[in-house]
């Protein structure tokens, strides 16, 4: 394939990358484009932004629909934005106002948004599906990080099969929790719960609340473990309508940082999210050899001799994944 | 590990596999639960049975909770049993009567097949999760089909994020549709109406079932392309209260899997399962291998180069590909 110009001169040009580099806003949002759609051009782009990227704190925000979390959000970029610093956000929720339907109120502040040229808000509710939106997701991350945006919040929806796929996107994970969309404790689904470094009771001023949040206070309190050197989760109190609890969530966001710099979690964390986006990316690229090209090319043999039971699907995948950690083992893939 | 006795004695004995291939339900059972929980001699059991299977005829049965599809596959075990098939029914959705609750009928239906041996019914609805649960799903099917099941019904639900999945697990896919679970074609998810083999408008006696009928012949006809020799999807009729259209159903069974085995197309669907299976392995595995070790052991060098930006997550991934691809087209993986 011929390279395409603006990949060529990516290294200084005047092209995509370069011009994101240098602030160019809509540089930065067509080189997203392609590095969203994947293809070889996409792949190229990301290749360039990658080793900028690394410095970034990538915030998770969670909850389920109608926690409040894009109104929750709008106000941490208002306060992230009063820090002079430059903000990201990728919304990987579909029901969020971020990606379409939004209350006048938010769409206000993502208008004053639009007008901010250190405020980079990308919706990729739609595009695709699990094991890709995560991969997309990283990506566009690398992006962002790359130009300087820090920190990125990266709005996901709670509930589903994915739910604690965020804890492998971001080195803060804020779960987002609201009274009265069930039965208090029983809302916060299995695993929730474990992702949270911080834990607001958002909407703090509904009847229910203080039961909600006794409640998660109780259960934090049991998972306590006292006397080590572990992160204790914070738990918050918020109002998005009124703004009342984000100083808290921003200085809470802040004190989760420090710890994991200070601790050397940081460093965990960023292998973490690593070794997440390798076997994100590794299992959907499996998906895909096998759905586009089917089992008539490459693969065949293989395919074959499991269909006509000469070989088990079990003895095949063992031979297989020996194979991947030898050139794992070796270091160089 | 030391060999399980029931393993031993495997091929000739008197231990679960021998058992089950000789008849004994006990031993089949047991077999099945070993084989679900996918340790070493759940693995080894497998393999045993796995060489024998490869004639059984796999229907999955799809479709939206309260579509009937418990119903209708009650209706069929029986209609099978009359012809004196030995009938096999594995359980994936979580919302059917054979997982736990169920009206009276379904009940008293379910305890009649329980006295039969010549039927089989294994619900997994509960365990693990989606990847795991088509995995289990594959290894049980080829259980039943070693030791003479046929056909193996397969209840998924149709609804969620693998909605087509069924159609890597089975070579004949039936998809529900009931009038009144929303405005009539768009409850027909997307990509439902691509993998079904056979479309049934269950519930016919409903007020609304005529309309549906007529949206799903009108969306047939534009899919149809005459001449080819591609199978015609067969659009039924039935009422699972009465058993009303379960003789129509039970003919389009067969029907397609003459016309699967006329046409070449077991093999090629064989193909596909094994493909499917495969792949599903792979993928489970690879999510595994990051969970159980994490990034310390083995892979840690390459997630280490990725989260120090000395290589990009795409290049790592390139080489990993290529490793596998050079296997697979060795023939020997």
């Amino acid at each position: 394939m011929a390279t395409d110009p603006s990949v060529r001169d990516g290294n200084g040009g005047t092209g995509l990358v370069a011009g994101a580099l240098a602030g160019d806003r809509r540089a930065l949002a067509r080189a997203i484009s392609r590095v969203e759609r994947d293809d070889e051009t996409g792949r190229s782009l990301l290749a360039l932004f990658y080793p900028r990227s690394g410095r970034a704190h990538r915030v998770g925000i969670t909850g389920p629909p109608g926690a409040g979390k894009s109104s929750v959000i709008a106000h941490l970029v208002a306060a992230f934005r009063a820090e002079d610093r430059r903000v990201g956000v990728i919304c990987v929720d579909p029901t969020s106002p971020f990606s379409g339907g939004a209350t006048l109120g938010d769409r206000v502040r993502l208008m004053e948004f639009h007008a901010d040229p250190n405020v980079f808000v990308r919706s990729m509710a739609s595009r695709g599906h699990h094991g890709g939106l995560a991969a997309t997701t990283a990506a566009v991350a690398h992006v962002l990080d790359a130009v300087g945006f820090d920190p990125i919040l990266i709005e996901t929806l709670g509930v589903g099969q994915d739910e604690t796929e965020v804890a492998g996107l971001a080195h803060s994970v804020v779960v987002l929790q609201v009274p009265g969309l069930g039965d208090s404790v029983q809302t916060l689904k299995a695993g929730v719960l474990e992702i949270a470094d911080v834990l607001v009771v958002n909407k703090a001023d509904r009847p229910e609340a203080e039961r909600l949040f006794r409640d998660l206070a109780a259960m934090l309190s049991l998972a306590e473990r006292p006397g080590t050197n572990e992160w204790s989760v914070r738990l918050l109190r918020s109002s998005a309508t009124t703004g009342t609890g984000i100083d808290q969530l921003v200085a809470a966001i802040h004190a989760h940082r420090q710890w994991l710099e200070e601790t050397g979690a940081w460093h965990d964390r960023q292998r973490h999210l690593a070794a997440s986006e390798l076997s994100t990316l590794l299992r959907r690229s499996i998906e895909e050899r096998f759905r586009a090209g089917g089992p008539a090319d490459g693969w065949s043999s293989v395919v074959d001799e499991i269909a006509s039971r000469r070989r088990s699907p079990g003895e095949a995948i063992q031979g297989l994944l020996a194979g991947l950690d030898e050139r794992m083992d070796r270091g160089r893939p």
